[in-house]
């Protein structure tokens, strides 16, 4: 299934939709709003690393000028889905070649009929390149008129960025458009040039919104093609991005060539991440969706950027990058492109200094990394947001303060992109230096607590957020354990595989004998609270707060956090995601299956899977497979695959839910799929597939190796 | 002097300028930014009453799209100060007749030179009419291109507030754009015409910028005119804003006439309030600009608005009115134009609900009026601003929450202006029930002190704001008394002179023997702690505190606030503004010259007079010439008259100090002019002129009867 498709246009999901017709191309991505414009629209363009100062949420994206804008005129009727009637309309996203098209057949106010085309895409094989083609075939004669504009007018929520530069239209007729934003000083260029039928031209030379205006005869049925190519680089690519801009609009004077090249990468890319669900439509479409959606987010070209919460699809989160990246999203790029996974990784190389500062302002060693992360790698958490009940009162956001689990998570994934991939250099050359100052972080982090004779962390936050201020979180607290003993193991790896690097960072950071032999003790003595069965305690008392039967509460439409308020929360065993649940499937190999049944049984019915994280059900989808539950897994998988197609909990128009993207892939290889990878780079497949599902394919990179894994219901399984 | 001027340009300086080139005309005002632009200008309009929503500052006059802009090209050179060479340069503002000039001698960077004056008004005689006027004379043969546009993409220091309606083009020429809040759901609507020269003109239809494009051929010496005229309106007018501005735009065909109505508009608002400084030019200049800021700020026709501390001016407290209007604005209004005074204190007989909500959500009765009030009267001072030293951080803010004397300041200019106009008729309609209820809120809000035996009211802030939480601050214990009981003297006069609405109001108000013999127990059992010479103490403990010598951190350039901190400034008598002696100067006729004298001598040198509140040095300079200090009070009189003129303190670039503005008018009449006027509306004289001081002359309207007063320094005076 590879088009996404609607047949009808309903204003009450516009902001849905325009979520979920984004495209990209890794460099920038565009939310499907209408080249024509639509009342109350998001449209939006966000650019990787074209950040800005916000208020009171410290940075953002900045929406960047909008390269769609197309009117078309029929004998000065503005087509507009606003107005006049909707005789045919029908809006497709073909993920298989990156391109969103939308036919309309329309009838103006006054009753002239048109049918009109849009074909658009960011080209994959150019990232600096952005094509529009819009064909017109009118059922009147009279005359066409067509406006293609590149505005610099655009907005975040009503935040303006930009600043003009400069503007106008050079000797070749390219009409440019420079622009900067106001706080950070990113200057974007863009270039546009129309190609197609020939026309009368005018240069509309007006501030921020530089147009062409072309007029034509109309003839019933003879149809009108305007091609509009724009080029766009920024300040980040180059000290002349306008010279970056034209240079690539002027390579594009044929959108058959343009198309082709778009063709080719795209088919390269699906190439390596290949999945097929055969009987079953909707996941089958769900997870090249999710993948779709990944791959136009992912930076190719530029370590200095990471994929935000929302991918570069709406304004939600800012564009900020949390764990979401390394704990959800990355196991697909690591298992089917593993130079996208470094690249993301070398993001959180460039930013340890960031993270440095972050631990010691602090008072800590080591690297403490940004809960939310942007350009810098500086911790951009807003320490205050509106109040759920009260817009005018402000809430305190304790994220960036306590959830210090997010270095060990980035250490983690470092971990599982080398062993996936067998990159020493690379793991000698930045990877094992992360691993090291963050096992540095939570050893000096650690605190002893006497009483207990255990090492712990209090007042922090887990994945779990409707507890804060807890203390021994058992995710934080074993995964901290997890990465100490990593870091200790990457240092001796390192003794005999990298001497010298290894030297240099004993020196660099400081890794003394003493203070090994310190970590060593942490992780020896980390608390752990854990009942004789086996069960584990989220955190100290959690099993003492209220117990809660959250079918009491349905039908909801809200999370418990909002059922209980913020503080309320805090008082019951309700909770937001798998917690003890995500330690275990990161974790697996310390675990029996059994223990992972007592801890599943216990935490499954008090969390909140409908209106809590989304990231939660795709991970408790494996779990479930694990535990051999197919059909309550499928509950969990198609809930994660509906978040966004379907706008389960009503914030698609936010943009992408990208942690639950990778969740929904990592569901179908890793719950469904059934493959476990080992540490040692062996791995074996135990498929559990729904009975309805024909097969399941898919296909997976281990240390250069690409396998080809079919399953089918009956457990059994090929491998090509 | 009626001319305010500058003969060259200066950058660093332009926001600046752009406020004191300021116009307007009760309606609106529009600063002094450039027709063509210059690079970060902050160009506003801001219309009486068109405020929409903005995170944390919960609300700000939205700035309105832009009539100015118009460009102007020499062979396709677009003219701007920020290129080429200015030869000439003029900009004056002509108060008497509410027009602003520019006249500019500029060179081109490829040699064309060109004269452009600029001329503009927004008519006091049709408030929805707005005018420009641009003549153009080349030095060279070639073209000229005029582009007059209406730019509907207008933003409040990045934060946008509109949405377009519709724009478009009108069957007689007119060009117009209708455009709506975001939130708060108000139109505007702009119609544009442009009369002059015949020429080529052309009509850009680009969203939000609909654009009239002109081509003149240029011949050397020979002058092109254009007229551009723009009608406004809102939804707040009438239920079709486009209509009324296309009717009143429809109406200015002519330059002539439309600037005969205005002349004669202003000459009429100038023989109102005339003043004259012979022998002091600075002084006589800043007088009549201050009055000048006022009027054009100043609602005619709308008794839903009040003007804010930056009036219509600038971005500074966001439109938000403050007890600025009252105490420090309003009596050049009462003494000069009355109907003004009264439509002012209307809006605050509409926001009566609102100031009972406030009461009634802190638990109680009677009317608390809104620290910062806007469109509906309710509470808008924000509660968390960013600090001072770390703009990530947030500081609270408690003058919404704790300065109760905002309502007694309303109640006295109720009374001022009922005794100065003797308008029994209103008084009786509205003003009674301002006082008695904000009585009512006084009596209610009077905690019994047991330990001191008296009433007081605990946690409140004065109007020194350099102190928050503080207990008996004699401003607001004595107000309040007064307050209480002017109360019931406006009781006992209504029973005598409308004994229905006395009665009317005893009902609705619920005005009980036992309640108004509660206000005569609080009000002849107010706490006050005084000294036996009579030095009051600002409130509890004041004296206990940190004394400081201002003079050890001069020289300085921010104010005490910033020097200790928001807590450090609690622990000083530092002061920003004065408190007790604002107490004396508003019940003079409580105090004796000599109780005076010994608060003037303690309190003064505690004071922060140079970077304290913008409110204190008039006030300071009538006391200071009470007391006979006229070299000292000529001091703090200069200082508020440089407020804006100057920008003493740096911040005129967000707006006109209004207090201030109203602070000199008050300190050249009751000041140095002597004037005294006692509350049953008998008056005197007593000049006290500086040395160098030809004459002073000021009029002024008691009771109906116009006075002209002329003073001379040997303090001898002529009535008129």
């Amino acid at each position: 299934m590879w088009i996404l498709a609607e047949d009808a246009f309903d204003p009450a999901q516009q902001h849905h939709k325009e979520t979920i017709f984004t495209i990209g191309n890794g460099y920038l991505a565009t939310r499907g709003a209408f080249e024509e414009g639509y009342p109350n629209d998001r449209r939006a363009t966000f650019i990787h690393g074209v950040f800005d100062d916000a208020p009171i949420v410290v940075t953002e994206l900045a929406n960047a000028p909008d390269w769609l804008a197309m009117q078309v005129l029929l004998d000065g009727e503005k087509f507009s889905l606003a107005t006049g009637t909707i005789l045919a309309y029908r809006r497709e996203l073909d993920m298989q070649n990156g391109i969103l098209r939308r036919e309309v057949r329309w009838r103006s106010p006054q009753g002239r009929v048109v049918t009109i085309r849009f074909t658009r895409f960011a080209s994959l094989a150019d990232e600096h390149l952005l094509a529009l083609r819009c064909e017109i075939v009118p059922e009147f004669d009279g005359q066409i008129e067509v406006r293609a504009a590149l505005n610099g007018q655009t907005d975040n929520e009503g935040l303006l960025h930009w600043r003009l530069i400069e503007q106008g239209q050079l000797t070749d007729g390219t009409v440019f458009l420079r622009t900067r934003t106001r706080k950070s000083g990113i200057e974007v260029a863009c270039a546009m040039r129309l190609h197609g039928d020939t026309a009368q031209t005018m240069f509309w030379d007006v501030e921020n919104v530089p147009t062409l205006q072309q007029v034509y005869p109309a003839y019933a049925g003879q149809p009108i093609v305007v091609m509009k190519f724009v080029g766009i680089a920024t300040s980040r690519d180059g000290n002349q991005p306008l010279d970056i801009a034209h240079h690539h609009v002027q390579t594009a004077h044929n959108w058959e060539s343009a198309l082709a090249a778009q063709q080719q990468a795209w088919a390269r890319e699906w190439e390596r991440c290949h999945v097929e669900i055969n009987g079953d439509d909707e996941a089958d479409l769900a997870v090249r969706f999710s993948i779709f959606q990944l791959l136009i987010a992912a930076p190719r070209h530029d370590h200095r950027v990471n994929i935000g919460a929302k991918t570069l699809s709406g304004f939600g989160y800012r564009g900020h990058a949390f764990w979401d990246t390394e704990i959800f999203m990355l196991p697909l790029f690591i298992y089917t492109s593993p130079e996208i996974a470094r690249n993301l990784l070398d993001y959180r190389y460039v930013t340890l200094p960031a993270a440095r500062a972050k631990a010691r302002a602090a008072g800590y060693e080591g690297a403490w990394y940004a809960w939310e992360s942007a350009d810098t790698g500086e911790e951009v958490t807003p320490t205050w947001v509106p109040d759920f009940h009260d817009k005018k009162k402000l809430a305190r956001v304790w994220t960036g303060d306590l959830a210090i689990h997010i270095s060990a998570d980035v250490a983690y994934a470092v971990q599982q992109y080398w062993q996936a991939t067998g990159d020493n250099a690379w793991y000698i050359e930045r990877g094992a230096e992360i691993v090291l100052d963050t096992a540095k972080f939570f050893a000096a982090r650690a605190e002893w607590l006497a009483e207990r004779g255990c090492y712990g962390y209090t007042d922090v936050i887990g994945p779990d957020e409707y507890h804060d201020h807890v203390n021994n979180n058992a995710y934080t607290n074993l995964l901290a354990q997890w990465n100490i003993r990593t870091g200790l193991e990457t240092l001796a790896w390192l003794e005999q595989h990298a001497p010298q690097k290894a030297a240099e960072l004993r020196q660099q950071l400081d890794l003394t004998p003493e203070r090994l032999q310190h970590w060593q003790t942490v992780a020896e003595k980390m608390c752990i609270s854990l009942r004789p069965n086996g069960l584990i305690e989220q955190f100290d008392g959690f099993f003492a707060l209220k117990d809660v039967n959250l079918a009491d509460y349905e039908p909801r439409t809200k999370s418990m956090h909002e059922i209980f308020g913020i503080e309320g929360a805090n008082e019951y065993q309700a909770i937001k995601q798998p917690d003890v649940l995500m330690l275990q499937f990161l974790l697996r190999e310390q675990y029996s299956d059994s223990q992972i049944r007592v801890n599943y049984d216990y935490y499954t019915p008090r969390t909140d899977h409908t209106y809590g994280s989304s990231l939660g059900p795709p991970i408790q989808a494996i779990v479930a497979c694990q535990m051999g539950d197919v059909a309550e897994a499928y509950e969990h998988f198609i809930r994660a695959a509906r978040a966004d197609l379907r706008d389960v909990r009503g914030n698609a128009g936010d943009g992408i839910h990208a942690a639950s993207a990778g969740g929904v892939w990592q569901a179908v290889v890793f719950g469904f799929g059934g493959l476990r990878i080992h540490p040692d780079g062996t791995w074996e497949v135990h498929p559990r597939l729904p009975s309805y599902w024909r097969w399941l394919t898919y296909r997976f990179t281990l240390r250069g190796q690409t396998h080809t894994v079919t399953c089918y219901p009956d457990g059994s399984y090929t491998i090509g």
